[in-house]
């Protein structure tokens, strides 16, 4: 099944089922015009049959001529793993990580999955890190890694779009990762049960069609479940949390010698069972 | 004028103008049932003369018979200055910072002014830090430092409490700053009008009748205005967003020996012309 936001011309976004190639409009087939798609991720083991149902029936829109969204539109919390895949490490010259080294990004950095990035007016250090973003279902705290898959609503495809500058400038890295357009996600939320391993994704970076990563979420140090169980020591989970679980290597900033991104550059990237975003990066100011 | 979030028994909290000793249900008065803090602090500048005139009538409730809680009750971002005052740079053996050094708390770790703290299951290195806490009053991106001031829409005081391993355990400070209840603050809202200079205020942390931290807000390396127009370099700025500005020398961690909080211990902060919070450590199971 798969969740997004979606709108069309001269309306605000709403919360989508999207079928093949087209859209329902979840508000108004369920009659709940406010409902949030936090909420729909929190109540979706409840709303299921009624998604089932409807996906029998003729479609609101195609999703030619729908514009997607953010899924989420303002994640209550977005975190990020850093140096969290095997081949990433070995070309950062790093130890593999004994412990999970998280950062946030400000929720102001949202944006859609086919939306405009925009290259700072204070740095040229633009960079891109594609990532799997796991979508949290359901409110937890002290979840086993056992347990955590019960939690993940869904997964979507990220990019942890950096100013590198800014970034490594101190030690914390969150204002560098956090500049407006710089957490791009989508396009759609395909839920838990759709993924059959999330661990064995192919995940690839491409920038004006040339390949720039191009790896297997199986890299990864540090499970998806072992990061849920960690984080829900410290703080409570809720719908709509945003998990980006790391990077593979290839990003611009420890290519040889480093290429960032500049305006006109298009990013896509793609993970296999869960789709693709593409962002054209502009000027800040255009 | 003090802005703050209040409850009587039973019923959700609500945004309160708190006059002397009296707090008038700004909800109730405006006919606006659904307004929000971030929304009433955007809208300051208008609501000013309704506030001033209310201020003259007979108040809804004695301030003693209701409960505050945290004046925002979710902040869209908190982000907090690390070794921000020279003091508290001279104990921790560092240099002045040249950068400004900011990290994260995640907005689930929002509390109320006289809650109670969680000692953690997962640690016992739990400590306290004094600040004075910004309040974002308008939606703002690329600020001067000049113009600053005219984004602010108050001041509340802080505890940005922290949990010692789990922050310093990695390179990245986010969690071991983020555990729930972790992030106390009020207890309301004073605003900017009345604070006729932010950097010019005794800051006090009491635990248990013993006073702990003793300094001035004189002592901050980067002026709050800076820290603004570094900030909104990056990002836009909200209201309601919640900007921690760092705190003076005498944290637990760096006492000679370290010193660190337990259950039962009661913090108090204080802050000249602000207010003061107090907050119980219970064990997080209790």
């Amino acid at each position: 099944m798969r969740l997004g936001m979606f709108h069309t011309v001269g309306s605000a976004a709403r919360p989508g089922l999207i079928v093949d190639e087209f859209v329902f409009d979840i508000r108004a087939r369920l009659g709940r015009p406010s409902v949030t798609m936090a909420e729909i991720l929190e109540d979706l083991p409840a709303l299921r049959p009624a998604f089932e149902r409807l996906s029998e029936q003729t479609p609101d829109h195609a999703i030619a001529h729908v514009s997607l969204s953010a899924p989420v539109l303002r994640p209550g919390k977005i975190l990020a793993l850093g140096l969290n895949y095997r081949d990433h490490a070995l070309e950062a010259n790093m130890a593999l990580p004994e412990h999970q080294t998280w950062f946030a990004k400000m929720t102001t950095s949202t944006n859609g999955p086919f939306a405009a990035i925009h290259l700072p007016r204070v740095s040229a250090k633009l960079d891109f890190e594609a990532e799997l973003a796991v979508v949290i279902g359901q409110r937890t705290r002290h979840v086993t890694r056992e347990q955590a898959r019960e939690v993940i609503a869904g997964y979507c495809v990220a990019n942890d779009v950096s100013v590198r500058d800014w970034q490594l400038r101190t030690s914390q890295f969150v204002v560098g990762k956090s500049f407006d357009t710089h957490c791009p996600f989508g396009p759609w939320i395909v839920t838990a049960d759709e993924i059959a391993d999330p661990h064995a994704l192919g995940i690839r970076c491409i920038v004006n069609g040339e390949m720039r990563q191009n790896s297997n979420t199986r890299e990864m140090v540090f499970d998806i479940y072992t990061m849920i169980e960690h984080l829900s020591q410290a703080m409570t989970l809720e719908p709509g949390d945003l998990i980006l679980t790391g990077t593979p290597s290839g990003v611009g900033a420890l290519s040889k010698p480093p290429r960032f991104l500049t305006v006109g550059d298009v990013v896509r990237i793609e993970i296999d069972g869960v789709g693709a975003i593409e962002n054209r990066v502009i000027a800040e100011d255009e």
